[in-house]
C-alpha cells in the first residue's frame, strides 16, 4: 500500500543517472520534442519529484555529493577532475555502497565515474564489487573503458556504450538471486560529444541530442522489462535522474541559467521514483529533495548507518519518496569550486556570485514560489529573510573554508603502489 | 476601421523604449508580478507583436539600428559607448526624425541618448528639435542631463526622471498644434542603477525593480491621457517596446539567455502598438518584426522616404500593425560587435557564435516553431536548412565586414569645433 514499507524485505536500488540532462527533457517533465515513454511510464507508476536539485551544477561535485551524501567541497571534490589530475575519491569516503555493503547489499556501478582515475579512486576501492565504465566524461582524452580495476584494450565506441552499460547492470542484477543489490548506473549521455546507437539515429524530433535521450529512454526501458521478468518489480526502488542542468543543448524547461551556473536551469534535475506497491503511481511531488538526499534516505530505508564521525549534508527523505507529508527541506547550498554562489531555504533563493566576472546586482534574493525563473531581486520587500539567509550563507560559507585544505589534502593523497596493487590505469 | 489607412491624414507617432525590459515583465506579455494595467490597456486597445525583436542584444547598437532602420555595424556603433570616448551617430546617418522632418513632421528625444556625447551627436544635430536626457546609460560617469545641447547644471535625481522626462513629452505635444509630431521617448530604466519616484517604492511584488516598471506604466498612462486628452487619440500611433533582453533581472519568459546574448532572451522586446480605429483592438500578431522595421514602417505611414543612397536593414511592416497579412519577414542577423551570432529565418535561428569563451557546438540550427527556447540543434534533421541559412550568414558576415572600416572611421570623426557650434558637454 502507498506509503507504507515493506515489513521485514528491504528494497533493491537501481539508481539511473544521466548526465547533462535537462529537467525538460523528457515527456513526462513538459518536453514536446523528445519521446520518453519508458521514463513516462516509471513515472506514472510512481513519483515525479518536480523540485528536486543535483547538488552542484557540474559532474564531478555532483557525483561526489551524490555517492557520499556530502557537499563536493567536504569531499574534497569541488571541480571537474581530468585525466593525469591526482583528485579522486579518498579513502576517507564512505560512498553509498559502503554503507549498504555492511548491512549485506550488493552493490556495482557502471557507466561513468568521474571521481578520479586513480587506483585507489576506482570503484571497486569503494564499495562496489563491480564496474564497467568511462573513468570520467566521454570528451576527454584517453577515453578507455574499465572493467573492475582493469582498462579495456582497444578503441571505445561511443555510440554503444548505453547499451553496454544497461546489458551489464542486466547481467548483475540476474546473478544476485536473493541477496539484495544496488546498482548505480550512470549513463553517459547527452553530455558531449553525442554518439546515437544505429536504431535511434535520426529517430528524435529534437535531432542528435534527443536521439540520445531516446536511446537511454530505450535502454531503461529494457531494465525496467527485466527487473520485472525476474519478479523484481515490487522489491525494486527505481531512481532516474540528472547530474546537473544541460550545457550546449537540452531543455531547463525555461529555467534561468544552464549546466556551470546556481541559477535553477543548472542544478534542477529531473527526479523519478518508481516502486510499485509502495511509491504511490501517478504522484507529483513539489517537496525539495537534493541528490545529497539519496545515499541518506536509501540507508533509511534499508536499515544502513551512514558515517556518524563526520558532516553529512543529505537527510532522509523517505517520507517525499512514499508520498507521505513531508517537513521543509533544511537550506540547500550551491557552489562552484569554493565559492558559495547560491542558498535555498523554502520558498527563498539568495544568490550571494554568479559564474562569469559581472558581479553587479549581487546579492539578489529571489521568491521561487512566484518567481521560479529568478527574475526579480525581493530583498527590500523581505528584508529579514535577506538577513536570515545571508547569515545561513556566511554560516555555511565559514564552515566548508575551514575544511578547505583537509578536504583538498585527502583528495590529492595517492595511496603507495604496494598497498593499491597490481592494476593501474592505461595511459598514464 | 482596422486595416484602414487614413485618407490623408498621417499619424503622429510616439515612440515609448524601456531599458532592459524584459520580455515578459508586462502583465500583458505574462509577468505574475508586476503591475502593468496602463501598457496591458494599451495592448488591448491595440496590438501586441510576439515576435519583436531588438536589432541588438545591447543598448547603443540596438537604438543605433532603431533611429536609422540599419544594423548597428553600418552605422559604426557596434558595441556600447562610454562617456569619454569618440565615436557617436556621425552626420553621414539620416535618423527617422530627419526622415520624418523632411514631410514636415515635428521631432523631438526624450530620455536616454547613447548614440554618443560629442556636440556633433547631439540629437539636435540628428533631426530632433528638442532633447531632454541622459546623454548615455544611467550607470555610467560623469552623470548629466542635457536640455538641447547644453548640459544641465547640478547633480540628477534619478528617482525623478521618468517623471521629468515625460512631462517634456507631454509640453512638447501640447505645442505642436496641426503639425504632426514624432516623440522619442526613451525611458532610463529598468537599467540599473535602479531609481525609483516616492510614490512608487515598494508598490511592486517585484522588489525594486519592478517598482522602476510600474512607474514608468504610470506615466506611459498619463502620456495617454493626455494625447486622448488633447483629441489625439485617434491620429496618434504610440509604439511601447524595450531595446534589449533583460540584464540582471526581468523576466525572458523563460527564453535563452539575457541581454547581450544573441538567444531569444538577449534580443526579443515586448512590443505593442495602439492606434485605436486604424490598429485593431485586441489583436496579437505572431509575425516577426524588427526594431529595425519600425523607422520604414513610419516612413511609408506617412509619406516619407527612408534614404536610397546606403544599404537599409529594416523593412516596411505597415501590414502587420495594421493586423492584415504580412508576409514573412526576410532573415534577421543578430551580431555582437563585428560578430554575426545568429540568423533568424522564418522557423529557423541558426547560431554561430556566442558570448563566452567557450565554442563547443556551434552551430547550432534551432527550430523556434517548435522549440522557443533553442534547447535542441535540429542541423543533422534538416541539412538543406542548414546549408541555407550558413550561404546567408557568410553572405551577411562579408557585406559587413567589407562596410567595417568605412564604418568605424564615419563613427570615430568628430567635427571641427568651430562646426560644431558653442556648446559642449560637461566635464570633458
Amino acid at each position: 500500500m502507498p506509503g507504507t514499507l515493506p515489513t521485514g524485505g528491504r528494497p533493491n536500488i537501481v539508481q539511473i543517472v544521466m548526465d547533462d540532462l535537462g529537467c525538460g527533457d523528457l515527456g513526462c517533465t513538459g518536453s514536446p520534442l523528445i519521446a520518453t515513454p519508458r521514463m513516462d511510464a516509471a513515472a506514472a507508476e510512481g513519483l515525479l519529484i518536480e523540485q528536486a536539485y543535483s547538488a552542484a551544477p557540474t559532474c564531478t561535485p555532483s557525483r561526489a555529493a551524490l555517492l557520499t551524501g556530502r557537499y563536493a567541497q567536504r569531499v574534497g571534490l569541488h571541480r571537474v577532475v581530468f585525466p593525469e589530475e591526482t583528485e579522486g575519491l579518498s579513502s576517507f569516503e564512505r560512498t553509498i555502497a559502503d554503507v549498504l555493503g555492511d548491512v549485506g547489499y550488493r552493490c556495482a556501478a557502471f557507466g561513468k565515474w568521474h571521481l578520479g582515475d586513480g587506483p585507489e579512486h576506482n570503484p571497486l576501492r569503494h564499495g562496489f564489487e563491480e564496474f564497467f565504465g568511462l573513468p570520467y566524461s566521454n570528451d576527454m582524452d584517453p577515453l578507455y573503458l574499465v572493467d573492475g580495476e582493469d582498462p579495456v584494450a582497444g578503441e571505445v565506441d561511443q555510440t554503444l556504450l548505453t547499451k553496454q552499460y544497461t546489458d551489464r547492470a542486466m547481467d548483475f542484477i540476474s546473478r544476485q538471486g536473493d541477496a539484495p543489490f544496488f546498482v548505480h548506473l550512470a549513463h553517459t549521455f547527452p553530455h558531449i560529444p553525442l554518439h546515437v546507437e544505429a536504431p535511434f539515429r535520426g529517430v528524435s524530433e529534437a535531432g542528435t541530442y534527443g536521439d540520445t535521450v531516446e536511446c537511454v529512454d530505450h535502454h531503461i526501458g529494457r531494465l525496467l522489462d527485466h527487473l520485472d521478468g525476474l519478479g523484481l518489480r515490487e522489491s525494486t526502488l527505481v531512481v532516474i535522474t540528472s547530474d546537473n542542468g544541460p550545457w550546449f543543448e537540452g531543455s531547463t524547461a525555461g529555467l534561468r541559467g544552464r549546466k556551470i551556473d546556481c541559477y535553477e536551469g543548472g542544478v534542477r534535475a529531473p527526479l523519478i521514483v518508481r516502486w510499485p506497491g509502495i511509491v504511490p503511481a501517478g504522484a507529483r511531488s513539489e517537496d525539495v529533495v537534493s541528490l545529497l538526499d539519496l545515499p541518506v534516505t536509501y540507508a533509511a530505508l534499508t536499515g544502513a548507518t551512514m558515517p556518524a564521525d563526520r558532516p553529512i549534508d543529505g537527510i532522509d527523505r523517505t517520507a517525499v519518496l512514499l508520498g507521505a507529508e513531508a517537513p521543509p527541506r533544511p537550506p540547500l547550498f550551491f557552489c562552484s569550486h569554493w565559492d558559495l554562489h547560491a542558498v535555498r531555504d523554502g520558498r527563498w533563493k539568495l544568490h550571494l556570485q554568479r559564474i562569469g566576472r559581472d558581479r553587479r546586482e549581487l546579492p539578489q534574493l529571489f521568491d521561487l514560489s512566484r518567481d521560479p525563473q529568478e527574475s526579480y531581486d525581493v530583498q527590500t520587500l523581505f528584508p529579514d529573510v535577506m538577513e536570515r539567509l545571508l547569515a545561513l550563507a556566511a554560516d555555511f560559507d565559514d564552515e566548508i573554508r575551514s575544511q578547505k585544505d583537509e578536504a583538498i589534502a585527502r583528495a590529492q593523497t595517492r595511496m603507495s603502489p604496494a598497498a593499491v596493487g597490481r592494476n593501474s590505469p592505461v595511459a598514464k
